[in-house]
């Protein structure tokens, strides 16, 4: 795909999406600063990532109008920005800094970064409850999928197995990365085709081609942790290995993870065979994976 | 209603609830752990409330067999236990003890707290969404009701309340219970009649018995907080007075707590005026405003 047409597609999304959160948590409520914290992750800026996969796949399901998927889109961005900040607090990775800016905890103190995720968390549910436009069957398919890739065997069950050593072995890690980030890449795809109505075979299909780029994502993040530029890449370098914990880049070296990135990429894409107009998908998985930050 | 009859009604509700909730989170997965720690808060006994209002307001409803909102009721469950793990905190209230028990954090550390908290809240929605035998409308209007209840306007707001010294006079601290306690309490009713489809008249009529009763309910707990017995209330005595939080006891005094719980008691049963058989509900408020534990 041309580059401007990607960009611009891009944008719009993630423009749209950047308005729809900056709607929320707005008004003039005694509990005021549980909002501004809750603002302050949901809008510090981020690849949009999920989003953008959301609001593509009901495109491609033929939604009539992709605006239409923004509740949906918004709400797992809702989910996976308390994760960031859960993930963040002292008693987790206890990271000062996120996108280069300092996390949530720090700014806001621990119990009102614990709060502002535990609030995020409902709210994701109640956008996709009250979405307008959108049929009861594509948001209780929603409400399930974001529940299942969120949940006590999903990011939650990943988050824990990255806390409690484990994942030593091409096996585990790979069991902990699909619950800790490839579950939630799959659900952003998974929504996009519930608020489509799309088919089974589409919604497996594209389901399948988030997954493997999830994986290629996080692969990636474990070689940029390794090799990145830390002002680039938003936090410092080589904290994965400062905390212990094992990566692809232990297990594969920086150029086994260098051709398994681009493997898994090969995969998701040719896991779009068949379907038409999937040039903006192809070039974001090439994207994300040779990505730098 | 006769003693006999509203414990045998009690019972079986609270059982089925129990059996429901010991079949949650058994499966042997790497992250064990999480399902330990979410499984020792969960089925750590408790009074049941939420989910006993939830089956009787379904029963009220006129929904064919009351189990048929187990799932619903068992959501709120899991809401409500998230909230304690995570108000019981160390940067939350710091307690050491819930229900006489060592709290979650005490016991599994403060980062699963944090996760099986997290968990807990993810798998309410997805109970919600599997609910066999239950209406979309019911599944979404019951979604919509939760998230509200414990979003960022509802119980997570009243917890911010609790702790950023809000709530010195009457009208504030009303405001803080409801949303840190009314409001979860008035979704166990609108998630009984969401499951029974019951009409928009009986739920608001329900929902406003639930207001009250959760307003009163909390005044009461205020009063135990100071006249109560620390082994049979579960929590050490006068824990509130020691965190310098203001109490309905402070604002109303000891005598005044007891007359304003019966009058929201009285006015809680008011509400169920015309509505036929309702000597449960009745019966309910009677004993949960006059209860020592």
């Amino acid at each position: 795909m041309e580059d401007k047409l990607f960009r611009e597609r891009y944008d719009a999304y993630r423009e749209a999406v950047e308005a729809y959160l900056d709607k929320l948590f707005t008004g003039d409520v005694p509990w005021q600063e549980l909002y501004k914290s809750m603002r302050y992750s949901l809008l510090s800026g981020g690849k949009r990532i999920r989003p953008v996969l959301t609001l593509e796949c009901a495109r491609l399901g033929g939604i009539r109008d992709w605006k239409y998927a923004l509740p949906f889109a918004c709400a797992l961005e809702l989910v996976h920005t308390y994760s960031l900040i859960h993930d963040d607090l002292p008693c987790m990775d206890d990271d000062a800094l996120r996108r280069g800016k300092p996390t949530n905890h720090v700014v806001f103190g621990e119990t009102m970064a614990t709060l502002a995720g535990d609030a995020l968390q409902a709210e994701a549910y109640r956008l996709i409850a009250e979405a307008p436009k959108l049929s009861k069957t594509a948001k209780l398919d929603a409400v399930w999928s974001l529940a299942w890739a969120s949940g006590a065997n999903g990011m939650v069950a990943g988050q824990v197995l990255d806390l409690t050593d484990f994942g030593h072995d091409r096996e585990t890690l790979t069991t902990l990365c699909d619950r800790k980030t490839c579950f939630m890449i799959k659900a952003a795809a998974e929504l996009g085709c519930a608020a489509a109505n799309a088919s089974g075979e589409l919604t497996a299909a594209l389901a399948r081609y988030a997954s493997l780029l999830g994986l290629a994502f996080q692969i990636r993040d474990d070689l940029l942790d390794v090799i990145g530029d830390e002002a680039t890449f938003g936090k410092p370098i080589g904290s994965d290995r400062d905390e212990g914990k094992t990566t692809f880049v232990d297990l594969l070296g920086a150029d086994g993870c260098a051709s398994e990135v681009e493997r898994l990429t090969d995969e998701a894409v040719a896991a779009l065979d068949g379907i038409p107009d999937t040039a903006f998908l192809i070039e974001l998985a090439r994207r994300l994976t040779t990505r730098t930050k």
